[in-house]
C-alpha cells in the first residue's frame, strides 16, 4: 500500500492506541509501509533549511529525521532535523491532532525518518537551538518512514559537544571508538557533514585547478607485481596462483605517464601502507592526491605549480565553505589556516639552523623526528606568520633511491616536503630519469633491480626531466581544520586494529 | 654543467665526430649533460602545436621528440612530435650547421628527446605527413636531452596503422600484448593520447555534473574484513596476523553515507574482482564510477538522474572532445554514438519479447547472455536509433540479495542495467533499506549474516528508501569510442594473466 497516499490506512500502530477509544485523526498518522517505489506521487517535499518566513502559513511537505522529542501536556515539541538543518515543529491537541496522535508523535524514536505535513509559523522569539530559528512547523500529518531502533549507541547531541575544562567538565562525548563503530551514527553529525563535505570539497578544488593548468586525470592500477621500494611495509594479495602487492603509490605509474607524454598528470586513489604505527596521523589505507609533472630545466617550476595548486585549495575552502569551517570550529576550536603567496620555500639547512638555535642538536644528513617537524612548525609560523611552507633540498641519505642529487651538492638530493601547521603533508622530488644513474642509485640502496627492471626500463626510451609529490588528503582535511587525529578526517579509516566497519 | 647554456661544450660527441676536421658549428649540436636543475635559464620553449605561419621568421626553442629522421645528401628531415602534434624540421649544411651537425642529427634515436633551436619558415606546399603543415623549422642548434636507445620495441607508426583488409593488407601492425608489454612506447601514439584524454574527460564530466546536482564525493576503503558477497570472486589480502578482502565494489559503503545523510553521493576508485575471466571486457582491477541518492518515493527518480548524469556525459565528450575522438576514428573507425533526451528505459519483459520475436529462446526469469545482450543492442538500435538505453525491472532471481523486490511482481525487483552499444555498462537497483526484509534475502540467498552483520546494521538507526548504480570507466570509453577491447582503455590493464608493467 502507497505510503504516499494520505488517505491510505495507517498499518502497525501500537497495539494501545490502536484499542483506545475512536480517534478522529486515525488517518492523519502512523508507520508507513516500507517504501518499494509503489507510485510516484507528485507530493513536493521541501528542505529544511528552505523553512523560513517566506513559507510563513504556507503548507509543506517535509521528510526529516526526528532529532529530539518533548511530550508537554497536550502538546509534543519535535526537532526535526535534515543534514545541518533542523526546525522545531509543534503536534498539539486541535483539529489536526488527536491526543493519540500527539502521543504517538512522543514515542517515535530518536533518529527515525518521518514525512510530515504542516503549515508554517513565523515564532515570536526565536529558536535558538535550531538552525531554523524564525519558523515552526505545527503538524497536521505525522508518517515514520523508517523506524530507528530505540536504543542509540551513541547521541548526537554527545558527539558535536566540544570537549571542555572548567564549569562544564564532565558532559557527556563520545570517544573515538564508539564514533568509529557507529560510523552510520557518527557521521549525521553536524561537525562530520560539514568535514567530509569540506574534504569532497577539497578533491574539487585539486583537480579544478590542475585541469585548469592543463593536467590530464590518469587512473593507476592498485595491484602490482613487485613490491617497488625494497618489500617492506607493503601488503600481499592472493593473485590467482601468485603473490602480488598493494601499491603504497601511485609513483611509477605517474612516472611512467610522463614518459609517455602526458607532460602532467594528476590521479586521486587509494594509497596502502602496511605500517604497523598507531599514530594520530597514521592510515594503514589513505587517499593520495598525486601529481606528477615533465618540467623544461628546473624542479621548482614543478614545486611552484604543486604549492600554487594547495594555495589554490586553501583560496577556495575559505571562500566555498566558510560554513563548514565554522560549523567545525563549533566543536573544536582553531585559528584560522595561513599562507603566504607566493609560498614560503626554505632550505633544509636553514631549518636545521633554526632548529639548532632553539636548542636542537641534529646532524646535516639527519632527517626531521616528528616533534621537531612540529617545533620547526611553530618556529616558522612565529618568524613567517604562515601555516603552510615548503622545506626544500633534504639530504639525499634520507630520500628514496629514486631521487635527483642536487649537482652542487652530493650530500643533498632536489626534494622537498610541505607543511601545513608543522606536519607533513607532501613528500616529493626531482626524479631520475636517467637509467643509468637510476641503476647506480638502486644498487646503493641494495634494491633488487630485478624487481625493478620494468620501472628502469621506461626510461631507456626518452624521458623528459620530471617532478611531483603526493600528498595525503586525510592530513590536509586534518590540518586545514585544526583537527587533531586523521581518523576524524577519514570516513571509514583503516590503521593496524581496525578493519571496520 | 648547464644543458641549458647554449655556449657550454657539447660533450659526448661521437668519436668519429670529434676526430673530423674542424667544425666551425661544434657549439651548436650535441649530447646535454642530464638535466639536474643546474640553473633556471629564461629560455621560452614553443608548442610544437604553436609553430604555425603567425611565427613566421622568428627564432624558437622546442623541445619534442625524434619522431622520425631522414638524412638526403647535405640535409637531414627530422618529424620532431609533442604529444598529438608534430612538426617537420631541416638541418641543412650551411652557416649554422656544419656537415658533422647534419650527420650528428641524422643519427639521433628516435624517440629521443632533444631541445631545438631554429627559426620558423613557411613552406610553399603543405607538409601532409605532419600536423603543423604550414610551416617547417630550420634549426639553428640541437641538443639530445635524453637519448632513447636505439631498438625501439615497437614503432610508432605500425602502432597507429588502422587494420585493413584489401590493397594494404599485411602491413605491419602492433599485437596487443606488445603494446601492453611496452605501454610507455605505445601510450605516445596519437591514438592513445587521444583516448586517455578522452577518459580524463569522463571522469571530469561525470563529477561536474554530479556535483552541479548537489552530490557529495566520498572515498570508501578498498581493504575489507569481511567478503560482502558470499566470498566468491573477492581477492584476499594479507592484513598484519589477519586476511581481508579488497572491495568488489564501494556499494556497502555509499549505502552507509546514505543511512549517514550525505543524500547523493558519488566515488571513483578502483574496484577488484578476482575473476577468471579472460575476455575482452573483463579486467581484474577496473575503475568504478559509482552513484548512490536517497530518493522520495520512486527509484527512477534516481534512475533518471543517472541516466541524465552519462547523457551529459554524452554531451560534453561530443562538444570538448571531437578532436579526440577523431583522432581514435582515423585508426578505428566507427559510427558516431548516439542517444535520445530523454534516454530510453525498455523493461526486460519488452527486451524478452523483442528477443523473442528474433527467434531467441529466454525463459522469463532468465539473465541476458553476453550474445543476447549484443542482439538486443542491435534491436534496439535498430527500432529507436539509439546506442543507449535502460534496461528496467530485471528478475529477481538474478540480481544480488540487497535488491529491493518489485511489489507489485514478485518475481521482478526495482533493478535495472544501462547499456552502451548493447554491452552493459551500469548495473543499479534500490537497496533494502528495512533490516528486517535485508535478513530475510541475505538468508534466501544462504549468505553467513555474520558477515555481513554491520552492513545490516547501518540500517537499524532509520534508512532513507534509497538506489544507486556502478559504471565502469573503461567500459564507457571504450564504447563510446567504438573500440572492442577494455585493455585499449585501461592504462596498465589487469586481468588473470597480466599484472605488468
Amino acid at each position: 500500500m502507497p505510503s504516499a497516499s494520505a488517505s491510505r490506512k495507517s498499518q502497525e500502530k501500537p497495539r494501545e492506541i490502536m484499542d483506545a477509544a475512536e480517534d478522529y485523526a486515525k488517518e492523519r498518522y502512523g508507520v508507513s509501509s516500507m517504501i518499494q517505489s509503489q507510485d510516484k506521487p507528485d507530493r513536493v517535499l521541501v528542505r529544511v533549511s528552505d523553512l523560513t518566513v517566506h513559507k510563513a502559513d504556507e503548507v509543506v511537505w517535509v521528510r526529516a529525521r526526528v532529532h529530539t522529542s518533548r511530550a508537554k501536556g497536550k502538546q509534543c515539541f519535535l526537532v526535526l532535523r535534515q543534514q545541518q538543518f533542523n526546525v522545531q515543529a509543534l503536534v498539539a491537541v486541535g483539529d489536526h491532532a488527536s491526543k493519540q496522535m500527539v502521543k504517538f508523535a512522543a514515542n517515535i524514536n530518536k533518529e527515525s525518518i518521518v514525512d510530515v505535513e504542516g503549515v508554517v509559523r513565523k515564532v515570536n522569539q526565536k529558536i535558538g537551538s535550531c538552525t531554523q530559528q524564525d519558523v515552526e512547523l505545527h503538524v497536521q500529518k505525522i508518517y515514520v518512514i523508517s523506524l530507528a531502533e530505540p536504543r542509540l549507541p551513541l547521541q548526537l547531541d554527545d558527539a558535536v559537544r566540544p570537549e571542555v575544562e572548567g564549569e562544564e567538565e564532565g558532559r557527556a562525548t563520545v570517544n573515538q571508538d564508539t564514533r568509529l563503530d557507529n560510523r552510520v551514527i557518527d557521521l549525521r553529525t553536524s561537525t562530520s557533514q560539514a568535514v567530509f563535505r569540506l574534504q569532497s570539497g577539497i578533491c574539487h578544488l585539486f583537480r579544478e585547478t590542475l585541469i585548469n593548468k592543463g593536467f590530464v586525470e590518469i587512473q593507476t592500477p592498485k595491484i602490482i607485481s613487485a613490491a617497488s621500494e625494497g618489500g617492506a611495509n607493503v601488503f600481499t594479495v592472493s593473485y590467482f596462483k601468485n603473490n602480488a602487492y598493494l601499491a603504497q603509490s601511485p609513483q611509477l605509474y605517474k612516472q611512467m605517464c610522463i614518459c609517455a607524454d602526458f607532460e602532467k598528470v594528476f590521479c586521486i586513489g587509494p594509497v596502502f601502507r602496511a605500517e604497523d604505527s598507531n599514530t594520530h596521523r597514521h592510515l594503514t589505507e589513505f587517499v593520495g592526491l598525486d601529481i606528477e609533472m615533465a618540467f623544461n630545466y628546473h624542479y621548482h617550476e614543478v614545486v611552484e605549480e604543486i604549492a600554487d595548486t594547495l594555495v589554490q585549495i586553501f583560496k577556495g575552502l575559505q571562500k566555498r565553505f566558510q560554513t563548514e569551517i565554522q560549523t567545525v570550529n563549533k566543536q573544536f576550536p582553531c585559528e584560522p589556516f595561513k599562507f603566504l603567496e607566493p609560498t614560503l620555500r626554505l632550505e633544509y639547512c636553514e631549518a636545521l639552523a633554526m632548529l639548532r638555535e632553539a636548542g636542537i642538536e641534529m646532524g646535516d644528513e639527519e632527517d626531521l623526528s616528528t616533534p621537531n617537524e612540529k617545533l620547526l612548525g611553530r618556529l616558522v609560523k612565529e618568524k613567517y606568520d604562515t601555516d603552510f611552507y615548503i622545506l626544500d633540498k633534504y639530504p639525499l641519505a634520507v630520500r628514496p633511491f629514486y631521487t635527483m642529487p642536487d649537482p652542487r651538492n652530493p650530500k643533498q638530493s632536489n626534494s622537498y616536503d610541505m607543511f601545513m601547521r608543522g606536519e607533513e603533508i607532501l613528500s616529493g622530488a626531482q626524479r631520475i630519469h636517467d637509467p643509468q644513474l637510476l641503476t647506480e642509485r638502486a644498487l646503493h640502496h641494495g634494491i633488487d633491480l630485478e624487481k625493478i627492471k620494468a620501472y628502469i626500463d621506461s626510461f631507456r626510451f626518452g624521458a623528459p626531466p620530471h617532478a611531483g609529490g603526493g600528498i595525503g588528503l586525510e592530513r590536509v582535511t586534518m590540518l586545514f581544520l585544526g583537527l587533531h587525529n586523521v581518523r576524524q578526517t577519514s570516513m571509514f579509516p583503516r590503521d593496524p586494529k581496525r578493519l571496520t566497519p
